[in-house]
C-alpha cells in the first residue's frame, strides 16, 4: 500500500519550493518560461531529485528535459508534463504534473518495482516565451519549420528570435530535428495535469481519466449591417448586425447542447463597429470556438452554425461571412492505457470519471507517435492561468499511485 | 410664386463656398468649430449676406450669431440653425439650415413681405470644440454652470478652458447668463436641418415637418457571468453572459417594435471581458439607447428591457445590473407652427411627412421658452457626420418657401 499522505507532502513541497522567488519572475504570479534563470533553476531542481533516484538527466537540442532510469535503447514508459507557466500563472498548471511524475519515480524506487521510466518536461507549453503554444512538443513532432524557429518565432520580451535565445542558452537549435528521438524508446506515455475546468469538482470526482483531447474549429463571423443613427432610424428601416449576433449566439448554444457528445461552443470575442451608444453598428465581428472529442460532432456544429449565421443575416437583408481561423483534429487517446488507469483507479475506491480534455496539451503531439493517455485532478472552481489557481496535492498523490499501478500492469 | 431654382442656386452657392479651404480646418472633411479662424470667416460670410439684406448683425457674450431686421424690443420670428461641424463632417449638417434661413431672409425682401425676422446661428452644436453637444443653446437656456464654463469644459485641441478660449476670441464669457436675451423678442422659432436618417428618402418625401424631438434613456447593462475555459467547460456548467446579451438584444427589438409610436432601441456598444476566442466571458457590458417622441412609450421600453435583462440573467444563474447613464425628456414642438408649416407644404403639392426627430437639436433648448418647430430635408442614405453627407439644395429651396409662407400665415 502506497502511503498517500507522504506522497502528497512531497508533491506539495516541490510545488511550494517552485513557487518561491528563485523560480518565478513575478512576485504576484508564477511567471516562468524557457531560457530564463528561473526556468533553469526549476529544471535543476527536478534534475537533483531525479539523480538522487538513480536517473540519468539530459536535455534535447532545444532544451526539453529528459530523465531516465534505463540506458538509451532500452524500452521505457514515459511520464511527465511541462514546468513553464503562463505569464500570469498559478503554481499547479504543468508543474504539478512534473512533480507528480517525479513522485511516481520515487514510489517506483521505494516500492522496489524498478519499472523502466522516462520523465519528460516539455519546453514552452504555454507559449509565454515566444507566443507559441505547445512549442516544445511541436518541435519534437516536426510540426514547425526551420524558418519559424530561425525567424518568425520571436521572444515576447525582446523580439529576438527563438534561435538566438536557444543558442545563447547553450543549446543547438540547428539540431532541432533530432528532438524526435526523445520518443524513441517509449512504449507509452501518461501526462498528469490539473483539469483547468470544473467538471471534476462539480461532479465530485478526484480523478479524471482522459480518453480523448478535443479538436476544435476557430472561426470569425463578420456581419455586414448598415451604420445608421440610433435615434433617427425607425425599427423597420434598420440593418442592425447585432441582431444576427444575438440569434447566432443562441443558436450555437442550442445546437451544441442538442449535439452533445462533449461538444461545446463559445462566442468569446465580440467587436462592434463603430461601437458607440448612439449608433447602429455597421459591422459586427464575433469569434466561434467549437470543440469536442468527436470530430464529426463538433465539425457538424461548426458547419450548422456558420450556415445559420449566413441565413439569419440574409433573412434580415444583411450579409454574414464566416472565416475559419484554424482547425485541429480531435486526438483519441490509447484505450489500453486508459483501461489500465481505470482498473488502477477503481481499486483505490476513490471517485473517478472517464472524460475528455477540452484544453490542448503536449500529449496531443506525443499521441501521434506513442500510445498515450492523461490523468486529470480537480482544480478549484476551474480557475487556471491565474495566480488564484488551486489544486490539492492529495489528489496528485492519488494520481501518482494510479499511474504507477497502471504502468506496472501494462508491462 | 417663388422661383425655387434660383433659391436652390443661392443655397448651393453658400454651401459650396463654405466647403472651401478658408472655411474648414481639414482638407478631407468639413471641420469647423467655435473660436477658430474658419468659424469666424463662416459667420462673416453670413453677416455680409444678411447686412446686404438690411439686417443688423450682432453676437451674444459667448459668440452666438444673431441678425435681425427690426430693432431690439420689437417682435420677430426666429429662424436658423448652427454652422459649426463635427470633426469629420459634411457640408450640410447645420450649415444648410443657416443657408436656408438666409434664403428665407432674401425671399422676404424680394417678395416685399418685410416679415420681422431674427436669424440665429448657434454656437458649438456639435461639440467639436469642447466636447459638449448643444453647448451654445444650453448656455442660452442656462443649462450649464459657471464652473463648467470656467473649468470643466476644455478644448479638445489644447485642453484649455472654454472660458479662456472665449476671452481670447474677444468675447465676454463672464456675461454668459445674458445669452438668454437672444430669445427675448421671439414669437416663434423654426429650424431647418438635414434629417440625418433615411426616413424621408425611404418614404419618398421631400419635406419632414417635425412635431417632436425624441427623448431618450441611455443605460448600460452589465452581466456578471463566470469566466471559464471555452474548451473544457461543458455546456451545462457554464455561466456565459453573452447568452443574456443575446436574449436582451432580441427582446429590445421585439418590445420596441411592439410598442411603436416611434420608439426605437439600439445596442451600440458591446464589451466582452476578457474577450478571448478561447475563454467564456466573465462579464459583458452593453449599452442601451432607447428613444422616442412619446415619453411614456420609450420609458416603458427602457423599464421593460432592464427588467428582462435582470430576469434573463437570473434564469441562467447570473446577475445583471442596469445603470442609467442619462435620460432626456422628449420635446413636443408647437402644434400651431407645425400646422402652419403643413398648410404651406400642402400648397406646394410636394410630398411631405409629419415626423419626429430622433436626433437632438438646439431647438430642444429653444422650445423650452419659445413655440418652435423644425423642418427636415432628406439626406442621401441617411449618411451624416461624414464627408460623404449629401443633400439636395432643391429640397432646401422648397423648405425655404414653406418656412416663409408659414411665418407669414402665423403673423
Amino acid at each position: 500500500m502506497v502511503d498517500r499522505s507522504r506522497s502528497a507532502e512531497r508533491i506539495e513541497r516541490d510545488i511550494e519550493t517552485l513557487a518561491g522567488p528563485h523560480f518565478t519572475r513575478s512576485s504576484d504570479a508564477i511567471q516562468r518560461y524557457a531560457y530564463t534563470p528561473e526556468y533553469r533553476r526549476t529544471l535543476d531542481h527536478f534534475a537533483g531529485e531525479l539523480r538522487s533516484l538513480g536517473f540519468e538527466v539530459s536535455e534535447d537540442p532545444v532544451g526539453t528535459f529528459v530523465a531516465r532510469n534505463r540506458p538509451p535503447g532500452e524500452s521505457v514508459f514515459g511520464i511527465g508534463s511541462h514546468c513553464d507557466s503562463n505569464r500570469n500563472g498559478g503554481k499547479y498548471d504543468g508543474t504539478m504534473g512534473v512533480a507528480t511524475a517525479v513522485e511516481v519515480c520515487r514510489l517506483n524506487v521505494e516500492g522496489g518495482l524498478d519499472l523502466p521510466l522516462q520523465l519528460i518536461s516539455f519546453l514552452e507549453e504555454e507559449g509565454s516565451g515566444f507566443g507559441q503554444m505547445l512549442l516544445g512538443s511541436r518541435i519534437m513532432l516536426q510540426r514547425v519549420t526551420e524558418e519559424e524557429l530561425r525567424e518568425s518565432f520571436r521572444a515576447l520580451d525582446d523580439g529576438r528570435s527563438f534561435w538566438e535565445h536557444a543558442e545563447e542558452a547553450g543549446y543547438e537549435p540547428a539540431r532541432w530535428r533530432e528532438s524526435i528521438h526523445v520518443l524513441d524508446d517509449l512504449t507509452g506515455w501518461i501526462e498528469m495535469h490539473i483539469e483547468q475546468a470544473r467538471v471534476l469538482q462539480d461532479t465530485g470526482n478526484r480523478i479524471g481519466l482522459v480518453h480523448a483531447i478535443a479538436g476544435y474549429v476557430h472561426a470569425d463571423v463578420i456581419v455586414h449591417g448598415r451604420g445608421d443613427h440610433a435615434g433617427a432610424t425607425p425599427m423597420d428601416l434598420r440593418l442592425d448586425p447585432t441582431t444576427v449576433l444575438a440569434e447566432t449566439v443562441l443558436e450555437l448554444e442550442r445546437v451544441a447542447r442538442e449535439t452533445g457528445q462533449g461538444t461545446v461552443g463559445t462566442v468569446g470575442e465580440i467587436e462592434v463597429d463603430p461601437g458607440l451608444i448612439n449608433a447602429i453598428a455597421s459591422r459586427v465581428r464575433f469569434s466561434l470556438d467549437i470543440r469536442g472529442p468527436v470530430e464529426e460532432a463538433y465539425r457538424g456544429v461548426a458547419r450548422e452554425v456558420a450556415a445559420f449565421a449566413e441565413r439569419a443575416a440574409e433573412a434580415r437583408g444583411m450579409r454574414a461571412e464566416v472565416r475559419q481561423r484554424q482547425a485541429l483534429p480531435a486526438t483519441p487517446l490509447d484505450e489500453r492505457i486508459v483501461d489500465a488507469l481505470e482498473t488502477a483507479a477503481k481499486s483505490t475506491g476513490e471517485p473517478y470519471l472517464r472524460m475528455h480534455s477540452g484544453a490542448a496539451h503536449d500529449t496531443m503531439c506525443v499521441a501521434d507517435r506513442i500510445p498515450s493517455a492523461m490523468v486529470f485532478v480537480p482544480c478549484r472552481d476551474g480557475i487556471s492561468h491565474h495566480p488564484a489557481e488551486d489544486a490539492d496535492p492529495a489528489d496528485a498523490a492519488l494520481a501518482a499511485g494510479i499511474i504507477l499501478d497502471a504502468i506496472a500492469a501494462l508491462r
